[in-house]
């Protein structure tokens, strides 16, 4: 009786890449099936890019698209891997939608390829477990705390997740 | 409305560090103020270390110890990290006393202290999350999967935590 | 009969530190002296801080700043920590007044930060070799290969040093 | 005029891997594609190996294999990885039968593949410089110094290399 998990990846800090050649950060091939390889995952987790976009970038046509493989996907629990920056905005914009699903969106603030005090797999080791967990909604894993999406904003200043009032 | 958490510090490969002068592995200072660090952690967790010990050098005096300190501790909700080899084994004593509170133990197959290829800090957020939002009981947490105590072994053969049928 | 070593330390990649708050790459403390410890380094290196730039942001105001404390230090062989886009240019700059000294520019194209894929410790430990066994002159280290200043360019389509014939 | 440079492999903890089934560490792939790979390396090395063996293990019989690559190969410029235990004993041997080589043995404190503190990369930087700028002779590279097979011993207690008067 192994709930199936569905990890829908949209880009993020946590799937970013230096590139060498001109000192950029950007996306290139995921890096979830390495995590899932180093975690030693044996849940059942099935992986989908919608997007590899930093959520600065992000657009409602983008939170759109997220939302309709969230609604179509045959899984109740779903993973998303996100940006940072606008984590908050595109749960927002799942929970007017998503009826009966567990949505865990989570990322991070130094990108896994950077391997040295990167917060990734950490926060997807507790996003994953979260998914397994939480009551159906919508929910944002990050900093070790689990947030619902409508009282949770990101602290730029301080680059952490903190509790707020209802919006 | 947080809910403290206390991390009960056992030893265990997580917590390994190399020694270069002979080539063996040992224990020294607990890594968990780093991995709470690097992990950017927000949620109320205060360590205690109770044994730096290979769990296969572990007694049954050593796990009256553990279980000691969780019935005395004001915690209701508490992680413990542990060796893997006999991680079930402390489970199924610590399940025999302790009513009421959620105990969730994890532990890792390559040591923090490794840095390439652990799986520490992924089992360590996966453990957290599953205390704070399991229900009452003795758990393990490992490989991306919640076990109750009585239901979960160690394959040795493969190094990966599997479902069985009651004992 | 221990010759010292200075290191001048002018930034460069090798040196850089991501900034999680805004996804930027900057300088703040240079990481040498614990690139020197991880070397478990016994050599007399003594290291001094002349800039922390890009060396796409260098001018010859910068370069003659080097150059002086190349030429007012006591020790013949000195190392220079340098941006590589630049190298080139800073070598040739130093080569028009110092005579009678050991000089070796190293960078690295991954931050030593990074951890990952990072040639910094590499190319640090070759330009130590190196400036301890070529003979007067300044030489640019990278790649594995000592080039002589006058006969090497970066190419900055592959990112790796080249042997160019002499200008 | 680039002269071309043979890394002859032997083993040792630079190249050893840490079994997370048993906790032991021991040899698998010979881990220097990656390393060349890592220092974006355009020098001429090509690489053989001969053993994969702790050096506290290895015997004259090994010793003397190691020795008749050496003489075999067409190279003059020699590299070879090997255990820090015996390394200086293997120099001395190898010093009775070559002449009118450059021969640099070097090796690591804590295996690359542990990535955290490891000095495998530098070590491996700092002797392919020493085998290109170095004269004829038999030379043990490490802690940022090249030393002659018969001026060097390996302090045990502090785990490194120094200089000692002729035996």
């Amino acid at each position: 009786m192994e709930t199936k998990i569905k990890l829908f990846i949209t880009g993020g800090t946590i799937d970013k890449k230096y590139n060498e050649l001109d000192g950029s950060l950007g996306f290139h091939q995921t890096h979830f099936p390495a995590m899932l390889s180093q975690a030693r995952n044996a849940a059942s987790v099935t992986l989908d890019i919608i997007l590899m976009k930093d959520s600065l970038e992000m657009n409602d046509t983008d939170r759109a698209l997220i939302c309709q493989k969230c609604l179509e996907c045959e899984e109740t629990l779903i993973l998303i891997s996100h940006g940072t920056d606008t984590m908050v905005e595109t749960g927002k914009f799942l929970s007017q939608s998503l009826k009966g699903k567990t949505v865990v969106l989570f990322g991070a603030m130094i990108p896994y390829s950077f391997s040295t005090n990167t917060d990734a797999l950490f926060n997807f080791g507790f996003a994953l477990a979260a998914v397994q967990l939480a009551p159906s909604g919508v929910f944002i894993a990050m900093n070790g705390k689990l947030f619902n999406w409508d009282t949770v904003t990101k602290n730029k200043q301080k680059g952490v997740f903190q509790t707020v009032e209802n919006a």
